[in-house]
């Protein structure tokens, strides 16, 4: 979908950024991210739960362990997964290059790959690359960066905000990369924050948590969980604040804005979903637990029939109330509401006949589901997008 | 897809059909089905696991407590679910008639419907309907009743086998309709088995059981379980065969026919996946359970990513792999093999470059894609459509 993304200037305080073209991309478009910070910087991170995963994540679970690190190198185009031995020494090779070129620890190297399953990483191309991306370096190039990680997304996604942490100045910002594969269970595709507040890593951890809970957990384009899904956030300290303590007033406006600004790169993960055409939001109410609202709320948004009728614009709730029936968790549809933007379909499990209304709100580009179960206060949030025939089309021809 | 499907006359001792047209379906194509034991007949059925159920789910599900029944009761085009009392009391009004007409309890009659959701059954129309269909009522119609339970088919589904059981000659026949909202826990959309065999309720239900694990159970078009999925066989006795003994020969042949028989239409089912262009057989085996070996088979099987590519003919085996590692069990990429028809195309987790021989085996209609997780000895097998533009086209226009 074209989507209008204002580039902000941004930059964080302590951290470079390189985004270069290797020419592993048959395009020719940037292809090797780099991102660095001058301070060595704690980590937090989320990895795919997929039991495929690819050579990079391998390498970067491990990295981040150590709990510090200075910098994240990406290459993209291609996953490095389902590569083996080989495709796993490409990415050590790799890091080993970064650490050298950086004066730094290749264990301070936090690799990530996206792209096309089964196919190794010219190694040559790619150390040429780092090389390239490494002389690139600079404050100002963030763009480059975000556009380095991209494949099939329309335009790259990036954020920044500002906030007052414990006596100083703090910035956040993220970048972020997807467009398909894309049901997270933990992390996303691609997800780097970078920021110079000064936190320690428990409470960095808990509050990337809880914005990836709030925002990239809770966004589904198809339901395939990749090999590749990467969060990670670094925290140079450069900014010299006060560490806020874990839960404290000033932990929770830390996470409060690290959500936010995850929240809205979600969104527009969605809004460039591939062939997507519409940004749906599923809101389900009145379950027994948020639990079993979130599995509704999933069942709704990955329901090829439900995706379908939203391309459509198409009102057909009984999609929406099946889809609630088979996900698994105590339900009566007798109790059931549902209302498609503020028009109410669904009263007591049957239709209230508003469908011309209801399909005057499903014109708009981004519209809301609302279903309340009637048994309990259990509340979850999701968003999808449509499946058009271009999702399909564009996913028919993508490795051949 | 287009699929030839002879039309051998089929009659089944004992039992008359008719498939009407009452105008409740804007094409005025037939809409109302009557199937009619002279006997008393021995039931088995299963029914959707869906939480939302239709009316004559409802009903039926209470009716066939009884263990025998005289009729089965079908309208096509509307699926009377989410119709709230009202829908109930059509249901009830339309078995009370045709138990009238055929002087049998009301309870003796299995209701069923499908179609769209929401919508009520014109009641009217509904019992004048069930009228001609018993004026129409004669052995040789079954094909008519075969059509009259379409909705979106591209072609009426049926079959006929016959066995020597118990000292006669018996025969089975059945007959399925389904083309979309076809993941089946239990049952499947509507399928229904006609046999002349004597057979006690318990050896009965054993074997429809069986039969439904081996065919309906092991298909999937889109991952979405219908609110009216039903399976009825009525045995009428009328061949006079010694009742074959739960767990004998005899019951084992018995069983192994209607597996056979509903296998047949199970494909057929597939074949006729709204939009489909390809049936795709996945076959796991090397998991450490059959249990396990379903789950990967039904991950790859719904996998959007993978049926875009199985449409595309497109051997992605990526999207197979990633879809087994979050299908939630055991698996190690390293030990896993693929192949596409008989080409190997992963082998220890890794490409064996063989796309090209495998894009070959891609092209024909039907081909299997092969997972061995090198892991145990469970095995499952799978069919499933691939994901088409026309299937995104024709079910985002559905109800509107």
């Amino acid at each position: 979908m074209k989507v209008h993304v204002r580039r902000v200037p941004i930059s964080v305080p302590g951290f470079t950024f390189a985004g270069v073209a290797s020419g592993m991309k048959p395009s020719g478009r940037r292809d090797v991210a780099l991102l660095a910070s001058d301070l060595p910087a704690v980590v937090a991170a989320a990895f795919t739960q997929n039991r495929v995963v690819a050579a990079p994540v391998i390498v970067a679970r491990e990295h981040a362990r150590g709990g510090q690190a200075r910098a994240v190198l990406v290459n993209s185009g291609i996953a490095n997964a389902c590569t083996g031995p080989r495709g796993l020494a490409t990415v050590k090779a790799a890091c080993a290059e970064a650490g050298r070129l950086l004066g730094v620890d290749p264990r301070a190297v936090l690799p990530c790959g996206t792209g096309k399953i089964g196919v190794q990483v010219p190694r040559v191309r790619f150390l040429a690359g780092i090389g390239a991306a490494y002389r690139a370096l600079s404050p100002g190039s963030f763009w480059a960066a975000a556009e380095a990680i991209t494949t099939t997304d329309a335009f790259p996604k990036a954020g920044v905000r500002c906030l007052d942490l414990g006596g100083s100045r703090v910035t956040l910002a993220a970048m972020a990369k997807g467009a398909g594969m894309i049901a997270p269970n933990m992390a996303t595709l691609l997800v780097f924050v970078l920021t110079d507040a000064r936190i320690a890593a428990g409470p960095l951890r808990s509050a990337l948590g809880s914005a990836l809970a709030g925002s990239f957990n809770a966004i589904t384009v198809d339901g395939d969980t990749s090999t590749n899904d990467t969060t990670i956030a670094l925290a140079n300290g450069a900014a010299n604040n006060v560490p806020p303590k874990a839960g404290s007033p000033a932990h929770r406006r830390f996470t409060a804005s690290l959500t936010g600004l995850l929240a809205d790169l979600a969104r527009l993960v969605v809004l460039d979903g591939e062939g997507a055409t519409r940004c749906i939001e599923i809101v389900v109410r009145g379950a027994q637990s948020a639990r079993d609202a979130a599995r509704v709320a999933r069942a709704i948004g990955n329901s090829t029939l439900a995706k379908a009728a939203f391309y459509g614009g198409d009102p057909n709730w009984g999609r929406v109330l099946c889809a609630a029936g088979y996900a698994g968790v105590p339900m009566d549809p007798a109790r059931c509401r549902v209302w498609i933007g503020r028009v109410p379909v669904v009263r007591g499990g049957v239709g209230c006949g508003n469908e011309i209304a209801a399909a005057r709100a499903m014109r708009s580009r981004e519209f809301r589901v609302t279903l309340d179960l009637g048994l309990g206060l259990g509340s979850a949030r999701l968003l999808t997008a449509d499946l058009s025939p271009a999702y399909v089309r564009f996913n028919s021809a993508y490795s051949t």
